[in-house]
């Protein structure tokens, strides 16, 4: 596989991204080409701390960048020459499999939409992420990609988050849920409860809604939402586990006997951490777009980097966009 | 103070709610009558479990009850003799200071609007829900009251948020943030984008955007954001906070090392479990309407509605509802 990678995005771009691409070139063995646009003179020297480079990482040098501030749409069609932009023109070009960027989430849709295109039957992309639970981890769909929805829209994500739960995870006729305040269909905004009557007579197994309560309980595969409450559920629940986790820290130190007592279960904190470490996905695909595309999280460190190319190579070996377009096809009148 | 109960709603009404009013009356001060409404027969034999019956309970006996499920306005149109409805008219009647309920949330929230109407200056009510973070709570609003809103209500919620604050909690100069997906002024949806053109000129101390991952760190004294992301951000908030400590539970029992350390922080689990438990502050006020309506949590068992009886005695001995339509009149110009 040969995968483009955004290495001036993300907040710790470049070094932590080179550093990531390094460590994923050594360990992912079906990787043939990792391509690292940026400035590069940064992207040289970054390199140069790593010893010996792998053959397969190439360094591809642009002019410019785009920030994770700017507004991203304006910003992708200003900058032609910026690493976001090049890598996907990458994968339009059939130079590459995928591409990755931790980057402004913004920008990389944006740069996607704009030289990809969306799938056929599907008017706007989503961001599947996965999230852990009690029992299985499910699919939170839009995470970020659409902000402003129509219930067509989430009809969208909901087939596709189905197919990708089923292709891809393995999920055997998945639970799709739409996310609301309450479970009854009478609950919802406006939104929900038109695209609620839509989901009910859709091509896979919806349960109704889901509410917050719900989510990590295990009761649906696949829960779908606007990408501005997908995003917002994400990063909250990303808060409240690190605020336990402060919390914890500060009271387990407030004396020796606690002390004792933290250490006796050294294994257990890193089972929980291992549970709930949002890098052990490192990345989550666009979905709807004619191509791969993989973000990561703008905080990731060499680690998540590492898994979010794994990520991008596990889709370009599956030809996930191809899958997708194919179910969906399938579920129209010819 | 005379507080009204819908002692017919919640999950585990009348049991628990009963259980709850007997212990608010036997412990909180400056409770002069609690009003319970609902089965006349059910309400007496729950009383009965409890031994003497403090003076100020009265059973006020009527024959309905809103259900979960229903379709709230309609429900309450219907419905005039209710346990909500019922409890709201006392209000209206002067006959009591606050209502006080933890069934159906949409019932209570149209059934204050539709007989107490809201204030002067405020088209819809929003939920102010108080959450814990790492340093001081922050007051989220609104919590599940008006599903649909628009920038102007928005505008309308954080000015309340921002009287709260200052005038109930006693936040000098609360920071009301506006809840969306990054930090950037260009970041969230068309909703929001308005709404922060609004607060930039409004009369408090705007601080911008608030992500879900500020929420708590303590960013914030006031984050604002329509009622179904706000539900769904309380709704979600607890179920990771729930997940989080099955995982501990079932992590710390996996063999004696593990149980032994556990044990020895057990005292540090209990301190953990008051700063996190929702059910300290029982009640969240329904702001906005003219009058003083407590919303309980629907889950909630006997010291949550101690708890929330406690919390609308107080926002009636404060005159909540007068003190914020003094201040939105005086930001008003004549």
């Amino acid at each position: 596989m040969r995968i483009a990678v955004d290495a001036m995005g993300g907040d710790h771009a470049p070094a932590e991204v080179v550093a990531g691409a390094v460590a994923a070139a050594r360990r992912i063995p079906n990787l043939s080409r990792l391509f690292l646009w940026g400035d590069e003179n940064r992207l040289r020297a970054e390199l140069k701390r790593h010893g010996a480079i792998p053959g397969s990482i190439e360094v591809r040098p642009c002019s410019e960048v785009v920030g994770m501030e700017e507004a991203p749409a304006a910003a992708v069609r200003r900058k032609r020459d910026s690493s976001i932009s090049r890598s996907v023109d990458m994968v339009k070009a059939g130079e590459a499999d995928a591409v990755f960027s931790a980057g402004n989430t913004g920008a990389a849709v944006a740069a996607t939409l704009l030289k990809l295109r969306t799938l056929e039957g599907v008017d706007r992309p989503a961001i599947a992420t996965v999230m852990p639970t009690l029992k299985a981890p499910f699919v939170l769909l839009d995470a970020g990609a659409t902000t402003d929805c129509t219930p067509e829209n989430l009809l969208q994500f909901a087939l596709m988050g189905s197919i990708y739960s089923s292709k891809i995870l393995g999920v055997e006729k998945p639970r799709v849920g739409l996310l609301s305040v309450g479970s009854e269909e009478s609950k919802g905004n406006q939104m929900t409860k038109e695209t609620f009557a839509h989901l009910e007579r859709a091509p896979f197994r919806f349960i109704g809604n889901v509410e917050g309560h719900d989510l990590f309980e295990g009761r649906a595969d696949v829960v779908v939402c606007d990408g501005f409450v997908g995003n917002v559920v994400l990063k909250t629940s990303e808060s409240v586990a690190h605020a336990m986790k402060s919390w914890m820290r500060e009271e387990f130190l407030r004396n020796p006997v606690r002390k004792l007592g933290a250490a006796l279960l050294r294994g257990a904190f890193r089972s929980l951490k291992a549970k709930t470490d949002p890098d052990v996905y490192g990345g989550a695909p666009l979905l709807g777009v004619n191509g791969i595309c993989i973000i990561g999280h703008g905080s990731a460190r060499a680690h998540a980097i590492e898994n979010g190319i794994r990520v991008a190579a596990e889709a370009a070996g599956l030809k996930l966009h191809e899958r997708i377009q194919a179910e969906i096809r399938s579920l129209r009148p010819a």
